[in-house]
C-alpha cells in the first residue's frame, strides 16, 4: 500500500514499471519515439574527471546519447564548473541543472535519513544495498524522502567497502582513538567524536597537506584506487581495514521531476535503465581498480595493512547504534528507513553468512 | 593490443564503446532514430517464468521495449516452447531466434573454456565476475570464445553464491563422498566423480522424485529461494553450504551477431544498457529473495544448515584445481582463459580479504 502510495504520489507510470521486479510483458504498445531533441545538465560532486565517480558520471552521459541516438543529450559539470559540490541537490531541486550525480550523505543537514541510501556505519555492502533498494522497498523511501524538494533519486554506482583510512600511529585499542584527530564526515565522525576523538571537515584537495604535515593524525578517503590517485600512502604509514563508516556506499543520479516528466516515456525509461547499468558497472570498476591498487600500494610502496583491533570494532559498532537510535527517535521518516533497513540487514546477514562470507573464508583454507 | 584485435575483429563499434571504461564523451553527433520496427525472438534455457531466471528474461524484453518506444520487441520463449533448453545456442547461431537467455556452462561440450563465463568451483564471486568482465579482460574473451558461431555473449544477470545443495545424510569428512549419488552437473560433477561419488544430470522436474525416493542421495540446485519452490525441503534434511561448485554465477545473453549489426546504433546500445541493468537488478532480486527464503526454511520448514567440513572443502578444492589445470593443458584458449581469471583472482581475494570479507566478519563480532 505504502508502495502505491508513494509511485501514485509521484504520477509517474514509468517509475512504477521500473521497479516492479516481475511485470510480464509491456502492457499495449509503447509510445513511439517523437522526433524532440532534449539538452540537460548534469552537475556532479566531484572534481572533473574524477576516477570512477566523475568518470562515471560522464559514462553515463555517454550511454543516454548513444541509447537515445542523440535526443537526450547531457553535459556533465565537474563541482564548481557550474555550481559549487555541495550545492548540486539545490541546482537541480531549482532546475538549474535537470540532474546531479553524488552521494545521499551529502544532504543529511537537509534530510535527516539521506545517509541510508549511501552509507551509515555497520551497515549494507553494496550487494545487499541494491537487494534492499531495488526488492526491499528501499528506492520507495528514497523517493519518498526525495519527492517535497521536486527531484527524483536513482541508484548510480557503488564503492564497495571502504578502507578504514591513513593513520600515522598505530591504533592498539579503542583508548587510542581518544584525542585523534581524523578527518572523516557524516555518521562515522559523530562516532569518531564519542568515542573521544577530533572529526575534521576538509574537502578531496585538502588532505593530503593536512595528513603530511601532522594537522591530522588520520584521513579515510575512499579505497585503493583512489587512494593511490591522492598519494596518501607517502603521509602516513598504516593502511586501516575494514571502512566500517562506509561498507557499501551508494552513489546516486538525482533528477528533476519536472525535467523528467518532460521527457517521452522512452527517454524516461532510457535515464533509469541507464543508472541501472552504471550501477553495476562502477562496482566493477572499484572492484578491478582497487585489487590492482592495493598490490602497487604494498609491493611497491611498502604500505602496511592493518585490520583495527576488535575492541575498536566492537566500540564503534556500540557507538555507531547510538547515534542512528537517537536519529531514529527525533524524525518518524528516519525512524522508519532505520526500521525498513535494520529488518532487511537481519535477513540478509544471516544468508550471507552462508552464501557469499561462508565461501570468502573457504576460498582461503 | 590483443582487445582491439578482437573488437576490430567483430567489427561492431558499438561494442568498443560499451565496453571501454572512460569514454569521455559520445564522439561526433549520434546517429539519429530511425523509424523501422524489430521484432526478435529470445529462447531461454529456463521453464517459462521460472523465477528470476525466466522472469528475468522477460523483464530484459520489456526493459528493451519499453526504452526503443516499442520499436525493438522481443518475444520471450520457455524452454521448450520454441527449442529445447540445450539447443538455445544453436538456436541463435543458426538465426532461428534473435537471441538466448541462459548459462555459458551449458556450452561446455561445443566450447571447452565455456565453463568461466557462468562459474567455475572455488572461482570468482558475482562482484568479482563482473570486475573480470568489465575490467580484467574477461568479456573480451568470451566475444573470442562464441565469436565463431556468430553470435555475441553479454552478462545479463548472477545467482550471487549458491548453496552446496540439499543432502539425506551427514556429510562428516572427505570419505563420505565415496559412493554419493548426487544431481550435480559440470565441472562440479567431474570433481565429485574424482573424489569417488557418482555425479548425475537430471532435469529440474525430475530432481525432486529423485531424491525423495532414494535415486539420489544429494543434489544440488540454486540457493534458497528456488530450492524452497521446488520443495527440495521435503526430500532431504540437510542443507549445505557453501556453494564451491558455482560461487557466484554469470547468467548469459546470447545475440546473433547478423540481426544485431542490422539494427540501427542506438538500438544496438539499448541491448547492449539493457543486459547491463538486468544484470545488476537479477543480483540484487537473488539477494533479497534467497534471504527472505532461508529464514521460511529454517524457521517454518526446521531445515538444518551445515556447512562442508575443512576437510572435505580442501579436497573438492584441490581436485577442481585438477580438472581445470587438465582443461588448460588440453586447450589453448582455455589456457588463456584461465590464466587471465587466475591471474585476476588473486588480486581480487588479496584485495576483499581486506574489503567485503573483512567487514562481514567484522559485522557479526
Amino acid at each position: 500500500m505504502q508502495r502505491r502510495r508513494v509511485i501514485q504520489g509521484l504520477g509517474l507510470g514509468v517509475l512504477a514499471a521500473a521497479t516492479t521486479a516481475c511485470s510480464r510483458e509491456a502492457e499495449g504498445p509503447a509510445a513511439a519515439a517523437d522526433g524532440r531533441r532534449f539538452r540537460w545538465k548534469l552537475v556532479t560532486t566531484w572534481p572533473p574527471n574524477f576516477p570512477a565517480l566523475g568518470t562515471g558520471a560522464l559514462e553515463f552521459a555517454r550511454m543516454v546519447e548513444a541509447c537515445s541516438g542523440g535526443r537526450l543529450s547531457i553535459k556533465v559539470y565537474g563541482a564548481g564548473e557550474l555550481v559549487p559540490a555541495f550545492e548540486a541537490f539545490d541546482a537541480v531541486a531549482a532546475g538549474t541543472a535537470e540532474m546531479a550525480h553524488g552521494g545521499a550523505y551529502y544532504w543529511k543537514g537537509k534530510i535527516g535519513s539521506a545517509s541510508f541510501f549511501s552509507a551509515v556505519p555497520f551497515g549494507l555492502t553494496a550487494q545487499e544495498m541494491n537487494a534492499w533498494l531495488y526488492y526491499g522497498g528501499g528506492l520507495d523511501l528514497w523517493r519518498e524522502a526525495y519527492a517535497p524538494f521536486g527531484v527524483i533519486p536513482a541508484p548510480c554506482g557503488n564503492s564497495g567497502c571502504q578502507m578504514g583510512g591513513w593513520f600515522r600511529k598505530e591504533i592498539r585499542s579503542a583508548a587510542d582513538l581518544a584525542g585523534l584527530k581524523m578527518r572523516i564526515p557524516g555518521i562515522g565522525g559523530e562516532v569518531l567524536a564519542r568515542a573521544g576523538g577530533t572529526p575534521v571537515t576538509l574537502s578531496g584537495g585538502e588532505i593530503f597537506t593536512a595528513l603530511e604535515t601532522g594537522a591530522i593524525d588520520a584521513t579515510e578517503w575512499i579505497g585503493p584506487y583512489n587512494d593511490l590517485a591522492f598519494g596518501l600512502h607517502k603521509a602516513a604509514k598504516y593502511y586501516y581495514y575494514p571502512g566500517w563508516q562506509e561498507p557499501g556506499t551508494t552513489l546516486e543520479a538525482i533528477i528533476n521531476r519536472k525535467a523528467f516528466e518532460e521527457l517521452p516515456e522512452d527517454l524516461q525509461q532510457i535515464v533509469l535503465t541507464c543508472c541501472k547499468a552504471i550501477n553495476d558497472q562502477m562496482l566493477a570498476e572499484f572492484t578491478a581498480r582497487n585489487s590492482e591498487a592495493l598490490v602497487t600500494l604494498v609491493e611497491e610502496h611498502g604500505v602496511e595493512l592493518r585490520r583495527f583491533p576488535d575492541d575498536v570494532l566492537r566500540r564503534l559498532k556500540e557507538l555507531s547504534e547510538q547515534v542512528i537510535r537517537e536519529g531514529a527517535a527525533r524524525d518518524p521518516l528516519y525512524a522508519r528507513i532505520h526500521e525498513s533497513v535494520r529488518a532487511f540487514q537481519a535477513r540478509s546477514s544471516a544468508y550471507l553468512r552462508v552464501a557469499e562470507d561462508a565461501y570468502l573464508r573457504t576460498r582461503d583454507l
